[in-house]
């Protein structure tokens, strides 16, 4: 029995509104699509949380078993200012702003986001596929949607329409909304507008004569809608149905309504059997907004430089933040907060150390295999990390005391144990290493302990003064000494 | 007067076998367009020496002051096993074997090359285009082409007609390949063959049943011949004329030539302006091959992991040896010339530390305008980073004779040598500080200097035998300690 099998994987589906059990339609195969940036500007928190949220999901997964085919796509072209077909396109905007080619700026964005996601540990997708890349499927499924009679053309722009669409099906099943509500609220289709209803979007917009991203099609010189690509692309590398779409709740309207109405106007049935929605990222309680002056992005996270940062905090600290949260749950960034998730992440990075230095002994008050039996639950829930998170601090606190001698554990269960914790921090988690944990390299460490022999040696020889004087030049590098009965401990402070 | 009209920079020219006086079409911008790798394994020594060469190229044109727009592909389709349009694609070849999707081979190989050039302190392009993400684009070309009687439609397919083309212009022009030779030498065309003559080369190949990666055209569903996706996505993002297009010589026959036909077959002229070809790389000798058990993967060069490696070779010692070669020269790998380059790597990078730390003094032997000029002399001749690597040695003597007192420079000269020193270093040869090099952490550092310092002291003190024990502690950690009249020097041995 494979662990997929095993393992009772719920995850909350967002079209039904429930936790339902994952099963794959075609396992061991699962196929996984998540929207990804539209690449016109530095990448920045709303881009991390839903990039660590799937990262997660892609990881179980795999762990599960699973043979797993994650698609994440590149917006880089159609993505208008507006959501309402309306604008520029953000990425020619920036072209023009910057004064280069339009895929310039996407290959400059493009660039930034994988090493942002690359220094955030999260795994590179099995295929990122670009807009831009896909034109000829995004037409043929237009062309597809236009013959089953949910498409109209108008002065060489192509519309979904969504009355008609809604007369069949249900417009608003996955979001929620209600069609009425939508059309009171946009209100009727001006003079010079060639959609017939406010509600319809564009399939395929004709290029005015400045555009410079065009292609030609049947209905004249243009570029596809917004919704499509994903819709394109997913059924391209995914099959016509396929097990989860995820992505941020922002896009859960219009982007994923539309999407759904697509897949069903052209197929005939939903492509999806999974959405899921990762939750929406605050900073001291605002919504994140560059008139707000509160939009932060990865790189300056990173290095601390906005004014809104008391310090920088690293990758693994922000990944081990979001993760602290259920991805379902609405996430503030704080000084207070993130300071706190990296006291926490220190914690179990030096447990991990601890880990590795314990000997076995007699058996102790630790279940090993409660622990792990905990663990699993608590990712089955939904990928429940905050629940998993407080079990690996249990066993923390466990580990801690085994290594002080208040508790012990038998050599059979610490290699277990060892086995199971390193598999949720490292492979489930995704957390890794970083730089700082490695600056205090072997030789460093050689180092100070010979600097604290000597001055054991010297406090012997009661040259008190220089004994004195090591640890005082010691604690200016910031490095704590604890004199112990035999002998010291010492620790670097940040 | 910009640095580009100061500075007459010399490239050799494939096209007209001479060194030709660089003239942008258009400045202050300067186009440049480099074949890529077909993605379908591991970046390997020849990925390198095309990647290294044109990015030096790209860095002093930016160094001149070009605006450059640098388009270097990703082949992911179209790439058949044989050159002449017969075989597997190259990438479904290899998905088959993996029992992956081919954009998952795409994006599996495309990852390691970006790490590889990562690591090698490659820039990346301005635009990477993908051969897959321009189907229209190159259907649009092959129109043109039969639109201009130089293609024909066979069963589906297209051919470039070679033989016409000729009559009109010069097949064989670039690569200085003669028709009637090719001709007798590749044989009449066989019963089966859809091609009118043995040297013409598909635009559009019909798609097997078996073929995965296959768009619609109005030629029937198909894929793109390998050559036209460099003619139209060259022409795309820099226009129906520019002014570089670079690659490896292994690509000059038929690649190179196919596209320049193409060009002129759909436009009416040529497309490039200045043809550049980095030569071959051989390993003890031997073309690198598969069969022959020295194809070694750039992985396995930076983590020693192959068996004719004798050791690891950094990324720097890789690029450092590429450089110290001129482009156009074969290059020879083997144990013995990595070594050497190490070696002199190292000590240029030694001698930066020393340019730091050198007090100005008197005016001494060394003109460092001459070396500038030197310098700018030997990359304006077609970049000819040896003679450039040779003045560096001898500007990096001069520092170290400075240091040891026996010359000696002025302080603006100072000022002038560091900066152009690390100029052509850092900004124009794109070599960087390794891990290595930056091991030795200021923590480290000044934990040595406590040490030796409290050496000192105790040595003062008459406790000689703490001083020597102090001293043979730091040599068993690799820190070789040589006591100076007032004080100390160390370093850290390997």
């Amino acid at each position: 029995m494979s662990k997929y099998q095993e393992n009772k994987f719920y995850i909350f589906n967002t079209l039904t509104r429930k936790k339902e059990l994952f099963q794959a339609m075609n396992p061991p195969h699962a196929g996984l699509y998540v929207c990804g940036p539209t690449v016109y500007g530095d990448p920045h928190l709303g881009h991390a949380r839903p990039a660590v949220t799937f990262d997660l999901l892609f990881r179980y997964l795999k762990h599960l078993g699973y043979k797993t085919r994650y698609v994440r796509n590149i917006t880089d072209v159609g993505h208008l200012e507006s959501d309402a077909d309306e604008g520029e396109d953000k990425i020619e905007k920036r072209a023009r702003l910057e004064k280069l080619e339009p895929m310039e700026v996407v290959q400059h964005y493009t660039n930034s986001y994988h090493n942002a996601m690359n220094r955030l540990n999260v795994l590179p997708p099995s295929i990122e596929p670009r807009a831009s890349g896909h034109i000829i499927e995004q037409q043929m499924m237009a062309q597809k949607i236009l013959d089953n009679g949910y498409a109209y053309e108008a002065n060489g722009s192509l519309y979904f329409d969504v009355l008609k669409y809604h007369k069949d099906h249900n417009y608003g099943r996955l979001s929620g909304r209600v069609l009425e509500d939508l059309i009171s609220n946009s209100g009727k289709p001006g003079v010079r507008d060639e959609k017939r209803n406010s509600v319809d979007f564009a399939l395929w917009k004709k290029a005015d004569p400045s555009h410079i991203m065009r292609w030609p099609s049947k209905w004249g010189e243009g570029f596809p809608g917004w919704h499509l690509e994903c819709s394109a692309m997913s059924q391209k590398y995914l099959g016509e149905q396929f097990d989860i779409h995820g992505g941020g709740m922002d896009l859960l309207f219009p982007h994923h309504e539309c999407e759904m109405a697509q897949s069903v106007a052209a197929g005939g049935s939903d492509a999806v059997r999974y959405w899921m929605h990762n939750n929406m990222v605050t900073i001291n309680g605002q919504k994140m907004g560059k008139s707000l002056g509160n939009f932060i992005t990865l790189d300056e996270l990173f290095s601390g430089s906005h004014e809104l940062l008391e310090s920088s905090y690293s990758p693994m600290t922000i990944r081990f933040f979001m993760l602290q949260a259920h991805y379902g749950s609405t996430l503030d960034f704080s000084n207070e907060a993130l300071a706190a998730a990296r006291k926490g992440l220190i914690r179990l990075m030096s447990t991990l150390k601890v880990l590795d230095k314990l000997e076995p002994g007699e058996a102790g008050s630790f279940r090993v295999d409660q622990f792990e039996e905990d663990a699993f639950r608590a990712m089955n829930d939904d990928l429940g990390t905050p629940v998993l998170i407080a079990h690996l601090f249990d066993a923390s606190r466990f580990i801690n005391s085994a290594y002080t001698g208040s508790d012990s554990i038998t050599a059979p269960d610490l290699e277990k144990l060892r086995k199971v914790f390193r598999l949720f921090v490292f492979d489930i988690l995704g957390i890794q290493e970083e730089e700082e944990d490695k600056e205090i390299g072997d030789l460093t460490s050689d180092l100070v302990n010979l600097l604290l022999t000597i001055r054991l040696e010297v406090k012997k020889k009661k040259d008190f003064e220089l004994s004195d004087r090591i640890r005082e030049e010691l604690a200016g590098f910031g490095i704590v000494v604890k004199d112990k009965k035999d002998g010291f401990e010492w620790e670097i402070k940040d």
